[in-house]
């Protein structure tokens, strides 16, 4: 099934619904579209990959080994890790998981059976010869998938091969890095020394002082826009910044390894500040995807390591914590900050009122948990009031599973005009500035925002 | 007047307006059916132990003591206190108390007539007349609506003698105790010393040593199992848990009624956990109310005592206050623990990623304030698409005003049906998904939940 | 483009449409009513004094000084602001201030074309010649807005001069003052202790105890009553009450500008009880605004002054920040105290529940971000059913923007015939009673809780 949408709706939808595919912020791989090698099962690329699904697998007694997951579940049949998940499908009713999922069986592997028990292994024998083909390669399927950019997320140390094989290759695709420095900024990193040592060789910089420091940090960002990159993301558990007058102090402590936890939130806070200067300096546009405490679960951080789907949104203040950033940058109109949140108590209360005001602030799409029909329709209902459209992101699907990429802005393109629609239907604006806004949020908003020419 | 309910909705209702009512968590008082007395009158049925209904009032004025309520109210004139209630009936306009009680009025006292000043005599007249029958005495009410199963609420100290009165009738009904230890863990209790000294008298534990208390109260809960119960309770106002490497140090402390508040703090902390681990022993379902300020009107409290309307919702953080607790159980799959909140922001932000990924875990029904019609939908909209419908723990009615439980589990139906209809017509998922999740939602999951056999 | 309403809506809406308005909270000037000039021009009417207008200019990167505001926007010329204004009509898409505008434009200035960039000067030009006609004189404009009662916002140390000019006139008008004594309250006022210095001459009480500090107070809204005053306003940013013993310890020292930050927020913790007290005395109804936090963009503050679109709200706790305040006053049924919040996590966990147990709350109508479509949507979806209708407080535009005021009212009244034709779809009530509550939302309850004679 797909989502049905009323006649006034649908017109605004199908002016959309071709539109390239914008996706300035994800997770995919690079190596799958450098070596364009074909994926190898149905379980390896539907569900070991996909944190949405196997957590709620796991929510429901399901030991992640069985799903093939970690070294423990190393060895697990893939067939049996199918089979697991199609006689599960029903916990996902109610979920994106199972709108996306259902699109990609319907319209990328164009299978029209209903998953169940029953279909399991039919299922899992149709998406395999799939696979096989080679229209079923990466590069492919994002060429049919009708992707104008897609960008990945990478370590600030990363050499960027991948990207570098890519753009060498004839192939016309175009994949981009993002500079996530989170390793290199974060003393409670727990290969935070190891990494600025990385990052010395990496730079040949001198990271005996602060300043070396920056510079080599420089010198990444140098490096990441060179190769394409438009942005920089982070990723703070409790907003805070602060500018620190001498900063070089608390450095030498911490890139000992040593120092408080109030002194790495203090360096940390302080160079988000500086990540916003550099911002203005190179043009980076920054995205701060904020409030979200990640491995809440020790024992399956420790037997199967991050990403287990044990990361839980908490209590966000955008305004305290955002206040001394904003406050050194925030009215300098080139900057660009995208704002992501998990506390949706923040919509109407921080994001939108901070977005129209700051020239640097826009708000980013409904995230992660939220990146849902109702998700979006809550975003709408709670932004734009106050912040306007102009003020937002566009769409990022901000995912790892690639294959649900087209499914995710099916589902934004959708909520867009379904929101548009009741817009139009309230007497708010015509049918004309409907459209014009319709693309602004499926495509445009994204391209401005991130600086990606059409 | 009854809710309305579109047309498919209104097929869905059907489908499970019939259904038992199974009542796994609530107040109502056993002694009732255990003597099987009429009801003294409308006053003291329908106003008096309501504090939904007087809370209103009194926001409007009424002194509690013209209402019947406390010593200062004895003596008042219960035709007076309906009156008094009648003459208001427009301040319940919008609310869900006003829903209920139309209900009680109509269909289970029959009576067409709305409520009103004019009408208030002759209502009293008619209620009156009706609670003299035999078929309006409490075990012919609870055969009449049809309720499977109906759990009260006991202080662990309770010797449970009406639940033994009722289990040696020949009344078949099915009325089964909930552990509720609160005065016997939290040291912030008034009588915890007196509580613990009386909990040694009934256990024959020593409770000299922590291991004595412990045993005194693994004693007590096999106690309630042994008397049917399936769950405990525990209310907290700030979720707090952590683990004690040696809780006999603070226990020795806080026995004699000494030690600070954060002694009390820890050591409550310290026991849900203990109590989360005796769950995984003896099978009990474990409830956590959390967040509500209880008694905030000092004046109320002291001239009316405990539950006057009073009780007022506060922040929670549910990720960081159940860190310790989940960290240590929460991944054993038989282990069930429901959690309660008033604090809607905590619905996407907290309860839905985390019941979505703790195998223990399930999100209780809209509770309190939020047992309502918009309260239902807005839990719909906002838990579901994270947790799906299987990490719910279909519908509690959580009352102590007995009338008006058949009116609050057909509230929940309906929404039910408004909810799942709604996800009909946008195509989420068939007629035939919708009739089993509305079961689910309507019996099933609170007979799995609780572990209360069909 | 008005919002449209369903059939059940719009009868509802025509049986209030025409009600005077009752306008209890604002921010108008009156010495526009005192002196009855010409409004200059549709610059100075409509962008400057907006900060709804020039903050989300502002936010897409068009300087403040473009917009004549501050002194660095002297000179700027009218024509060149007003053309700016119309180029960015497009950000106002989805905006309150775009409904709000057309309103103005279409009814009050019966112009029928569309605003932007084309027709900026057409505009300009035909709004201009009305100005200067009598009919558009503010005088004339309040009596065409049918406007019953306007009430401005004055500090405790105005003279009300203008109010007085107004009395004395032969205009039938009614501007009434509002009682604002944060600058002799709130010690972290800059002004605070040239201030009590003020206040000491106006009142020639003497400020050397604390209880002359008091009387200077009474002595000011003894004034304002005189004067037709029928409320005091305050703005909290974090809200906090607390009984100081003895207030003259702290009162000595924070009057010579001394005393530490918890000084300070102790004392105007103890203020706020101590006018609730005076409340309760001289009967003026108290506002609290709590939670926006002021100036946060020094940059502009320190350019262009206060008020410049950069408050933003923070979360809020009303719970335990009104706690000392209701446990001294809350039970007194005479007492009226209005709560605006713009966290609006706080309708249903605290506003709703306070509001439907303490007899002196009522909840405020949705304000500043949330007086909206959507605002007062979820402002009824969330308090209603807990609180009931008669606990609000109908209805306050709080603008200093005198042209918008038709168009809030219109807006919320048009609010409030949705929401009640939704009740009665849901079979909540009947029309009758819906034609009751919305007289209630739109006029008398406003009335009733300001005191405002019919």
């Amino acid at each position: 099934m797909t989502s049905k949408l009323n006649a006034s709706a649908e017109v605004l939808y199908q002016g959309i619904k071709g539109l390239p595919i914008v996706s300035p912020h994800g997770h995919c791989n690079p190596i799958w579209f450098a070596q364009n090698k074909a994926f190898k099962n149905p379980a390896e690329l539907l569900v070991i990959p996909d944190h949405y699904v196997f957590r709620m697998l796991y929510s429901q007694g399901i030991p992640l080994s069985d799903l093939g997951i970690g070294s423990l579940g190393q060895g697990t049949e893939p067939r049996e890790i199918f089979r697991i998940f199609a006689k599960n499908w029903h916990l996902f009713l109610g979920t994106p998981s199972r709108v996306w999922m259902e699109y990609v069986l319907r319209e990328t592997f164009q299978i029209p059976t209903e998953l169940s028990a029953l279909t399991a292994d039919s299922m899992y024998d149709q998406i395999t010869e799939k696979l096989e083909q080679d229209n079923y390669r990466p590069r492919a399927l994002f060429d049919r998938f009708n992707i104008e950019t897609l960008a990945t997320t990478d370590s600030a140390l990363d050499g960027l091969s991948h990207h570098a094989t890519i753009k060498a290759s004839d192939w016309t695709g175009r994949v981009i890095p993002t500079f996530r420095p989170d390793g290199v900024l974060d003393p409670l990193d727990p290969s935070f020394v190891q990494n600025l040592q990385e990052l010395e060789k990496l730079t040949q910089c001198n990271l005996g002082s602060y300043s070396g420091y920056l510079d080599a940090i420089r010198s990444r960002r140098a490096y990441f826009v060179e190769m394409g990159a438009t942005a920089t993301d982070h990723a703070i558990e409790v907003i805070h910044t602060e500018w620190l007058d001498d900063p070089d102090v608390l450095y030498q402590i911490l890139k000992l390894g040593a120092g408080t936890l109030e002194d790495a939130r203090q360096f940390y806070g302080h160079m988000l500040i500086e990540m916003a200067q550099m911002s203005v300096e190179d043009g980076l546009t920054m995205q701060i995807h904020g409030g979200s405490r990640r491995n809440t679960n020790t024992k399956l951080l420790f037997e199967f390591g991050r990403d287990m789907g044990a990361d839980i949104p908490i209590s966000v203040d955008w305004v305290r914590g955002l206040d001394a950033l904003l406050n050194r940058v925030g009215h300098i109109t080139d900057l660009k900050i995208v704002l992501f949140t998990l506390d949706e108590s923040t919509y109407t209360r921080e994001l939108a009122p901070m977005a129209g005001h700051w020239p640097c602030l826009r708000i980013g799409p409904p995230w992660w948990f939220h990146d849902s029909a109702n998700g979006i329709a809550r975003y709408f209902n709670q932004v734009v009031e106050t912040a306007g459209y102009y003020n937002l992101a566009g769409f990022n699907d901000d995912t790892r599973a690639f294959m649900s990429i087209p499914a995710r802005h099916d589902l934004w393109r959708r909520g867009v005009a379904l929101h548009l629609a009741e817009q139009m239907n309230k007497g708010l604006f015509s049918h004309d500035h409907a459209e014009d806004l319709a693309r602004l949020l499926a495509t445009d908003l994204a391209r401005d925002v991130y600086r990606i020419a059409d």
